[in-house]
């Protein structure tokens, strides 16, 4: 989006409108800055309430609290969605956008359980759980500080890898599905009989890719694990592949950010030798003496 | 295989053989690629329905449809197989290679199940998995995409590395074996009494290298722990060990990978030699003198 | 602190005060080396022993030999800490740093124990593991050996990655708090009658971020762990996320460690402007532009 | 120990001895090889008949089998013990030699189950499993393959990290250590009723240290897990801490081996403008033209 108050062939320049769309959207501004976080702590607030209301003994004890708390921050939300709309240059664009929607999605389980059809609706006050996406607005703060630089370098990084983690993940996927099946039909139970063997956890094949996912990704709950001696022994091949594994995707990041960080970005030339490869704070040509 | 199409001693050039072989076996064309991408997403939706077929509440749901499915692809796949041997130039190679053992592996399971001797026999049934294996194709996949030459830079990376990593792994396997048989004797109950003492886990040296390898990959499912003093404290020194030892293969990997991106590529000749592999810096040809 | 004994203006130079100021709290002298050994050993014997007395089987047998040692260190460590404070040219300053703390709380609970009020009270005898906090101080040995310079690179490789690692925790967290809800949504039991249900883990908010940090992290205890299936599909995304996000910060270390040593170590000083800095291949100072 | 074939001042040159000498002890020779190998493969497998043995149901099947071919291999390491004694130029610095030592335990306990008085007894018999320390002579096949450049180089990365990872072991150390106590604190039970509470397995600081270390090496078995919500606080801190830490040993040994195989070996300086740095295969200097 072009910043407005640069654009002067506009009557509303400078109007309540922009100087709102300029707090409220961007953060070059100190006013906006000042937005932004206190926007942040508003939903880690608001997030700690609901974080509240879902454990029980809390949730008795101060009830009257958390109830006034969360009705506190849904007022607010709805005060900052309103004006969101009110001062978007295209105010349809906004709503329809994931912000826009994660936004609404954060104010509206409220007022459905204060609905009278709903009331006592323990699925619907469950689903003040998505305030937590809010979260996501997390990530803006990273435009306050210095961090903007660091976070672009990681994702240049993972980005420039991505054809490369796409090659190893379809690898692991693919060595999941196949791992999977052999220890359903290793581990699986006499599919005769549903219902009366035990549940071994290999009962099916989704649950035996569950079960290799765990295994390979090293998590190991332990909630299911091989029993015979010809599943241990796939299962302990499974485990040195994964274990090997996860040298892949560390070595090839390793080399993205050892490249990224390692590549001088000036493009300086010298007038006199036309030699380039020159550190940042040069002032003279290193291989002819000539001035930069 | 050199391109039937570009040998043209042979008569049946351009004959509906060739034109199948190169639609079917290469992926250079547009045809061929649209085969190998249709392929590959029947495999997939195979595999979907065989698991399904091993979830119990969706096969007793939905049997009809998913016995009609998996005959659907069978069928699909038994006429692939035959097309193939028809038109490879060296149909008994194809029959007897890597692939085409496995296509035919995974037609073989349904038509085994509809013989009258064999009908209801679960374990039978349950080979349908094989179809998994079918799933390698999909590395095929890469040649359509720029992915060939990042799957190609791993495969050097692990290829180039491979004598570091069979060190490390039978420095692993040896530390398996040792530290298995240690904790064996250790924790191990009393063998003069088999059958009456409670199962440790560690009853036998097999076992006991299960559980080192399931600790060493720190993947630790927890159905077999050590339970006495010394016990606990040789898996403690084991664990740091396998928590360090992850650092090797990774080390090793990312020094290749930064090695194979790290070669500058400079693609200066030489005027006058024609020799190439010169440094960013030369100003004179390393191998005749000659000025760049 | 500056050197006391360099120090000309001051009467007790080559007092006993600055004697044992320069043997206690510096380590550039073979007394001050010394001193810091004896005072490690001390403080780890005295570890061993708060150790044997948490060993319910140990305290038993050898009580009063427990007792005694525990008595020895805590007197050896307050007459420590008296000198401390006699030697210290500022006294208050050190009484209130970090190790003036850790020294003091190190020695308290010993007096606590033998007060008649507490005595017997359990949970102040169990206060003496703070002395554990002591062996912080074994960071101090650094200083004698030629640890030193591999700490300090190890330290800069970390400090010059920190703005990376805190992006790279924000989003753990963020991502831990959004995938603790969710799971919090889809596994938590019916919240209408709290106290029927069985706990599955995920009643609350902070139990179900509990176990996505214990599933990120690959650590896997199995406490608590997904039993619907949409559940287990979530966790094994999550699992295949944490498995690649290692990736991140390992390959930001790695790259920091490799720059920092692939530094040259030129020492070349320009004879005109005394620069230094200069590339392996400078042949001009790059400031001056004199021949090197 | 010198080759004694070129030691011409000894009358026994060329003798049984040296000849026996040459086989055993060097791989050097085409004899000696095949000497390794074929000891390789009877260490295998012996170290498989004792496997067997462990294991209850193969023992009782093929009892008999398993008792000659034990038998047999410990008269065959009995018959290589004493030819290494009876050629090394030194037999007692073998016999307490490392690799003497374990030659004779491997043998050692065959020999004492068949004594009458320790007839039957079990822990005797398992002693068998310190074969599996023999294991150890396969360090030695090294030196017949190219694998050997490839040992000595992870073996000199390793050596070269070895002061950063001494640090990192004694800083692991230290929080494991001081998280073991404070875990001691939190979650041990009442100590004023010991044998009346539940074993939490926190119940003394060794105990919370195994705890401790299980956690961070991402292992998690979860035999221990903490149970309180201020415990799991703490842990879910040091998960995220030894998530983290990995990164640190990976990223030295990263640039260990980055730094060893980057850096170009060759010392060569141009005869003219004494340019230093050329590429190993250069001929001509890449500065200046000059002839190398």
């Amino acid at each position: 989006m072009s910043h407005p108050a640069t654009d002067g062939r506009r009557e509303e320049t400078n109007s309540w409108r922009t100087r709102l769309y300029v707090i409220i959207f961007e953060a070059d501004t100190p006013a906006g800055k000042l937005f932004d976080v206190l926007l942040l702590i508003a939903i880690l607030l608001s997030v700690l309430v609901v974080m509240c209301e879902s454990v029980d003994s809390l949730e008795e004890e101060h009830r009257r609290l958390l109830v006034r708390a969360e009705w506190f921050f849904t007022l607010l939300f709805t005060l900052e969605y309103g004006v969101r709309i009110a001062c978007a240059r295209r105010p349809i664009r906004y709503i329809f956008s994931l912000y826009g929607i994660i936004d609404l999605l954060a104010i509206l389980p409220t007022y459905l359980i204060a609905l009278p059809i709903l009331e006592g609706g323990p699925s619907t006050q469950r689903l003040a759980v998505i305030r937590a996406l809010r979260l996501l607005r997390a990530f803006r703060i990273f435009k306050l500080a210095h961090m903007l630089s660091e976070a672009t370098a990681l994702r240049q990084a993972i980005w420039a890898a991505r054809a490369k983690i796409a090659v190893f993940l379809s690898f692991v996927l693919i060595a999941v599905v196949i791992v999977g099946s052999a220890m359903h039909l290793i581990e699986g139970g006499d599919i005769d009989s549903p219902g009366q063997d035990v549940d071994t956890g290999f009962d099916s094949i989704p649950e035996s890719m569950y079960w290799a996912i765990v295994t390979m990704t090293t998590v190991g709950y332990g909630d299911v694990s091989p029993t015979t001696g010809l599943g241990k022994t796939l299962a302990a091949c499974m485990m040195v592949l994964g274990y090997c594994m996860i040298i892949v995707p560390t070595g090839i990041v390793s080399a993205e950010l050892a490249n990224a960080s390692g590549t001088p970005p000036t493009t300086q030339v010298c007038p006199e030798c036309m030699a380039e490869g020159h550190d940042g704070d040069a002032l003279h040509c290193k291989y002819c003496g000539g001035k930069l």
